[in-house]
């Protein structure tokens, strides 16, 4: 669940789609783009060069000297010996990420229950084009990732948003009765959910997971676990649950909690059947032996990194307390990120900051924006030009 | 156009699709897996641990010391920022690739349009994303590139293999005739071809534009040129007709003739219309800082490295004369392997090479086999090799 969630105001020019009024007859320099992309942007956030960026929910801490030093020696050695293929199946790579999750959330994994990708991105695609696709249906709860109706239109899987409740819980009753509706292959619960923070009580996904076992001809659950690490202490991980749940996925990135968006590793666990469906859809060779070597020197530094998320999840907690000490209204946050509101013209106040050097997203439902997590200096900008900018 | 044809010989189990009798009514652990994905295997040749490996047409020679410290230090640079989401357009990369072909084929293009990916695999997925997908066909000319119909599986777009000609290579009316039979909305041409390295003379390709431009609804004709930098002097490169042609798109790679294959970095030139249309269907951040960094690194390196390529292309044609001095038919090859044959046991000698520390390829046509070219000593190894098994 990489954090990107408007255009950038970029739109491409495609000949000859739009512009002609007979589609049927076109000239020789008519492409035949998909007519469901006709007069699409590309997806992302603004990448914009300002002093405080608060607006994709980045790790703001960089790699430490001694993690750069060690990827670089890594890459260094991988680097000998590019001119071969990578290992198709990672399963060094897939050891350490099994490794790391046990240290994390205390679930133990065989290599095979591990899958990885380009990115959380890849790690769907992958998910949609094994259980989704067309005569399919993908099925989630919104306000949540806006990414998810993506990977469903790149598949020509069909997309059903559910709905979330007024504090962006999800009812369990509600969410039996959409699944037994819309009968989907897939269901995707980001939790802690974007943009809100939201994380869902194991009681809740268990209902999820059993509306879904009585989907005829089967339906996958994936909890989209991106911001998992954030989540506060009391707060239980899916991963405990995959034991049971053959149809389950648990999805988890190296982007935010380890810091590496820049790298692009997503990863699922799952049962080895589910992985072994994934295996046949890749791409071969999908990740290169430089990205397996990055990833690997990162998750040696584990201990190191989890305890930079402490104090993320500190400085959140503050954070929130701060917000609704000023009378705003904050969504509880499992996340490195706080959505706040409501304000009448949130556009107003999203450009009020961004004259003070101060970047955030303008995102989620009317009256809301959301911030993420800096360091103490970033927030502490942050504080100060919306103290101005909103007469708090 | 990578590299790797054959499975890999591990099933893997999916549970409940292709062991249910009754597909309609499913216990609780049953996968919704794709009906056309029950029982395939994973893609991609057996990753052996052989003395001379001349399967997979990988370039023989490592990166040298100097080119592996180029690339650590530039990873180490884009280490330091690591925590951010990559350059999403990769402008500076783009660039590069633009001065490289440039100086490879003499075509001068603009940033605008060039595209790359994870691999070449990953940007024929992007064009079948956007030009192909359900309800329509995607076309190619048999013998080819095997992963072809996996990249119209893969995005439900119907597949079509039409005929070469007995020596390979592809009839300007024959071409004309099948794209008018079946109307596809992507045609794709490797040229050189894989597995039996036949370049496609301008003219041919001019007719397959032609016949393609005369598809209603309109369609992209995709050359594969993954390994364009070893065709015979006196062999245009199709990027000469881009200028002309907003429906052509000329796949490169830097697995081949770069000799990074480990590194995935596909790459495609074609009009500002088509790759606008690639910037839609691509997943946000698809290529990592550290990749942009690492291609980038190489192609600093690029007139060292096309040295190389020079001396590998002398190494096959020295191979073809060899192999045909000894009675063998062999395929005319542009690429960096040789097509040779006909053997009524062709696994016979195939495994018999494997037996003595060399393995090659059984793939293409019956009677055939495919021999990556190596270094001069690979290469002797596998000629003493193949004079044993085969009693030249």
């Amino acid at each position: 669940m990489d954090d990107a969630d408007t255009p950038d105001g970029t739109l491409p020019t495609i000949a000859g789609v739009s512009a002609d009024l007979d589609t049927t007859v076109t000239g020789p320099t008519s492409l035949p783009l998909r007519p469901e992309l006709a007069g699409l942007e590309p997806y992302g956030a603004p990448q914009l060069d300002v002093p405080v960026a608060l607006n994709v929910n980045e790790n703001p801490y960089a790699p430490s000297e001694q993690v750069v030093a060690d990827i670089a020696a890594a890459v260094a050695d991988a680097a000998r010996g590019l001119n071969r293929y990578p290992d198709r199946d990672f399963e060094a790579l897939r050891a350490d990420l099994a490794a790391y999750l046990l240290t994390e959330s205390g679930v133990g994994l065989g290599v095979e229950q591990l899958w990885a990708a380009n990115g959380s991105n890849e790690v769907m695609l992958h998910l949609l084009q094994a259980f989704g696709g067309p005569g399919r249906t993908a099925l989630s709860f919104a306000p949540t990732y806006s990414m998810y109706p993506e990977y469903a239109r790149d598949t020509s899987t069909a997309w059903v948003a559910g709905r979330r409740e007024e504090d962006f819980s999800l009812d369990p009753d509600v969410a039996r009765a959409t699944i037994a509706q819309h009968a989907p292959s897939v269901v995707l619960l980001a939790s802690p959910n974007n943009p809100t923070g939201t994380a869902l009580p194991t009681a809740t996904i268990l209902a999820v997971l059993d509306a879904a076992a009585q989907v005829p001809g089967g339906c996958v659950v994936v909890v989209d676990e991106a911001y998992g690490e954030f989540r506060r202490r009391g707060t239980p991980s899916a991963l405990e649950l995959l034991a049971d749940h053959p149809h389950l996925a648990v999805s988890r990135t190296m982007s935010k909690a380890f810091g590496l968006a820049g790298a692009r590793l997503g990863y699922l666990a799952a049962s080895r059947e589910l992985v072994d469906a994934l295996r046949v859809v890749r791409l071969p060779y999908h990740l290169s032996a430089v990205t397996q070597a990055v990833a690997r020197a990162a998750l040696a530094h584990s201990t190191e990194l989890m305890a930079q998320v402490g104090s993320l999840r500190d400085e959140r907690d503050a954070l929130v307390v701060w917000l609704r000490e000023r009378g705003l209204q904050v969504a509880d946050s499992d996340a490195n990120f706080v959505l706040f509101g409501l304000f009448e013209d949130r556009r107003a106040v999203w450009e009020g900051l961004l004259d003070r050097g101060v970047l955030i997203r303008e995102v989620g439902p009317p009256g809301w924006l959301r911030v993420s997590v800096g360091t103490p200096r970033e927030t502490q900008a942050f504080k100060d030009a919306l103290v101005e900018v909103a007469g708090l």
